[in-house]
Parts: structure tokens; sequence; C-alpha cells
């Protein structure tokens, strides 16, 4: 494997287990049994990557390479067992900012090699990284990431279009991953140290 | 492109951007910076039409045609800019019953044309009609339509089952269109001039 | 029709009719109209084998075979106008837990049938059979079954996994399927009868 494939491999696994980790934390927070922890730790880490798979037409990646599902079930015995990332609020936050701002490229990538217009591309890197999030808010019954002020959406969108971006200008490929992932990880981190914010609407909320 | 095309097209457009707008308001209303203002006008507006090509098994409409989501994109930016449908609650009404209507007959013809028997057309149009609007819901944490007593579900089944009826009947394809949406739309006027309810369940609720 | 297969669809109506039950009792409690109550007993009925049939890429089963969604319709009707189900809270557990174990078994079957290895073909046979559910709790705005302590996945989960490893070991088919049923029957008969519970998160919930 060359080494822009074999990053790029290590970059989604890294994710799919931070966002199960991410999972069975909210499972934590309401004491669910080791099932339930197991359930939301899945559905988070693979349920951006299955939405862009079901969309773009692509056969869901984790179907036939179940070890995507077991990371994940790995993640979420280490937080039964080990109380990982428990207490580690700011640990975590820098996690799931690595794991987004993957997620944002590799979704992406994943697209434009399967033929997809650059513009739709964009678009299925920000699911793969928002929506196992969405997923996990909406069956815990939570709002949603898309509801809080902080930056999320947008450090993806702007890393998955950065990298689409340098792709479409026939960049090489490694480039166009790191600085996606660059762009990404940078607003995220704002984000996180300087409560980076996109201003709010404006008008009147009716 | 004859004229039913052509008319079809304008009302799948129209659709678009009225359901955009509708999802661009629900985040207007939580005061969300301009990227979830896309987000949810993006889901709210491709959202229906989404589900149905999946379950019918045809590439998602808006992945190899992102000016579907680019209608929606511009729709937020309407709002967001120059407060569109803002204080306009009836304008609004009345766009969102054409899109409504457009979309019934729209995702139950893309459903027949692609030989889905007739029962499950009618159904294609439903979900087209009615999903963008539940997962716009669910994702601002709101209770959906399907939970309202208003009449909105109903007119997209009537307006979806005539226009299939009437294809089943080979009656030409123009005529089958239009009366499905004079049907879903004149049954959602009724529900919007004069507060038209089915009658909610008799019984106990336990 | 060999017996087997005969078993298995009966089988398979029967999880769809009361899954159905369930999705229009809870339009039921908040005094839904018909179409609402249809609407639930359809997405309740046929949620969970629509999304397995979405990941591993199958026609979605009832899309060429509307009968499936007439069934969830009639169970609809049923509730409506018999009250079926109202105040026989105990009999319809039973009859939840005959579906939910009938689709562990069903769903984890088409998944190996169609190739999915065993590991994707058990999270199959839990999604079929707990899915359907989560989509109605979510759609009526009250907490999933994924949230309440009472074991519901864990026995999907069981049974599954005996049926899918005893086709693994070359069981016969009908045997597997038994021992797949009666496992994940067995374990939620438990829970109803005797409140069994997994123990829940030992560490803080933050």
């Amino acid at each position: 494997m060359d080494p822009l494939a074999a990053t790029l491999t290590a970059l989604d696994y890294a994710a799919v287990a931070v966002f199960g980790a991410s999972g069975a934390l909210a499972a934590a927070r309401a004491k669910h049994d080791i099932i339930t922890f197991g359930f939301f730790a899945a559905i988070t880490g693979v349920g951006g990557g299955t939405l862009r798979d079901l969309l773009i037409d692509a056969p869901v990646f984790w179907v036939a390479r179940p070890q995507y599902v077991a990371v994940c079930l790995a993640a979420a015995v280490g937080v039964w067992v080990f109380g990982w990332g428990q207490g580690r609020e700011r640990t975590l936050l820098w996690l799931d900012a690595i794991g987004m701002a993957s997620y944002a490229v590799v979704g992406a990538l994943k697209a434009t090699s399967l033929g997809v217009p650059p513009f739709s591309a964009v678009v299925m890197g920000v699911l793969t990284a928002t929506f196992g999030g969405v997923i996990r808010d909406v069956l815990a019954h939570q709002p949603s990431i898309l509801l809080r002020r902080e930056l999320y959406v947008t450090p993806a969108l702007i890393g998955a279009a950065v990298f689409v971006g340098l792709d479409a200008m026939a960049v090489p490929g490694a480039v166009a991953v790191l600085m996606g992932f660059l762009a990404a990880f940078t607003v995220r981190a704002g984000a996180i140290l300087f409560g980076w914010q996109m201003p709010g609407f404006p008008g009147r909320a009716e």
C-alpha cells in the first residue's frame, strides 16, 4: 500500500474509533447497558459514511468489512471498562476534531473517486463528517450538533471544499488530502480554543 | 422538451425552492448561522426525493445534478439576506401547498415511470411530498408535521392516488398530472382556508 | 413452497402486522387521524426491513410487493375500528416479542442468503427487529426503545447471533431458524415476565 493510501486508511479507522467512543459516551451519560453502548457507538461511528454510500450508490463500506463496526464496539468496551474519555472532555474534543477532519476529506475523496461531481462531493464530505453525530443526538433524544452555535459543520465544509477544489486543479492527491485535513482541523481548533463562531441570523426570529 | 416535461421540471424546482426556504426559516427561528441555514434548506428541499430514490433504487436525483442543492442554498441566502418569507406566513403556506402538491405528483410519476407498482407509487408520492419536512422537524428537535392535526399527509395521499389512478387508466400524462396536482392542492387549500381536518381517533387514548 | 419457506413467510407477515399495530397504537395515544395511523403503522411495520435492504443493497422488499404495506394499513384500521390492542398491553407485549424474534431471524437470514458476512448479518437481524420501533419513536417525538432499560435490542442480538452461528456451522436451515427464534423470544420473555435487565453503566455519568 502506498503511503497516501495507508495514511487514509489510518485516518479512516481513527475517525471510526473516535466517533464510536463519542457514541458510547452519549450512552454512558444515560447509564445504559453495554448493548446500547455498542449500538450507539456503531451508529455514530459508521452512520455518516453509511449515508454517503447510500447516496452515491456505493456498497455500504462496513457491510463487507465488518471490522469497522468491530472498532466501534471495541471503543464502546473501552468506555465501559476503562472509562475512556470520561472526565477528559478536552482530549475528546481534540480527538473528535481529528475524526471530523478525516471524515470530511475521506468522504469527499470517496465521492470524487467514484465520479461524483465536485459540488456533490463536498456535500458527501460534510455528511460523512457530521451525520453520525446527528443520528447519535436524534436517537439520544438530544438537540443535535446542528443546533449548537459552535462551529462544526462549517469546518467540515471548508475541509471538504479545500480538498475537492485542489483535487479539481489536479494537485497531487496527498497534498490535497493534507490541505483539506488541515483546513478542517484548523477551523475546528479555532472554535475549540477561541470560541470562533459564525454570526447568527441577524433578522427577527419571527 | 415537450410542454409536459417542461411543466414538471418547473414544478420540481419550485417545490425544491419552497421547501428549501421552509428549512431555512426553521433555522431562522433558532437564530442559526448561514451554514446551518444551508444545511436545513438542503435537507428539507431534497430530503423527500432522496428517500424516494433510495427506496426505488434510482440514482439519488441531486447527486449528479447538484443544481437542486444549489437552489436550496439560494433559498437559504434569500431568507438570510432579504428575510424572504419572514412575517409572510400566509404566503409561505400557499407556496408550500404548491410545493407539496408538485412533489406528490412528481414523486409518484417518477416511481410509475420506473415500473414501481401503483400502490407503492402512491407511497412514493406521499414520501416525496412529506419527508423533507419530517426530517427538518426531527433535526430541529420539533414535533413533526405528522403530529399536527392539520391536513398535510392526506392531501399528498389524495393527489398521488388521483395521479396514479388516472395514469393506470391510461389517461394522457398531462391530464393525470394536472388532476393529481389540483386534487392535492385543493384539499390542502381547504385545510388552510377552512381548517379542514380529519376526525381524530375516537377511542380511548389509553 | 417447502415448510421452512412457508413458516418464514408466515413469521414475516406476522411481524409486519404486529409492528404495524404498534405503530397505529402510538398514533392512537396522540388521537391522530386515520391517515397518520396508516403512516405510523407502515413506517413501524416495514421500517426495519427497509433499512436492512438499503444497507445490503437488495431491492426494498415492499416496493415490488405492496401487500406488506397493505397488511400494516389493515392493522391500522383494526386499531381504529375495533380498538385492537387497546387495554391489552400484556397481549401486545407478547405479540411484539414474536414479531421481534421473527424479524431478528428473518433479517439475518436474508442477509446471509445474499452473501453478507456473518458479523454484518447479525447486525442486519438486529436492525430489522429494532429499527421500525426506533423510527416510530423518533417520529412520535418519544424517547426511543433504545433509551429504555428493558431488554429489547439484546434479545434481538442473541437471536440473530444464534441463527447466524448455527447457519455458519451448516446446521439445517429450519433448525437454525427455530433456535434463533426461540433464543430471541426466550430472552425477551424473561424481560417481560421477570424484568430481566442488563446492568447499566457502573461508572460516573459525568
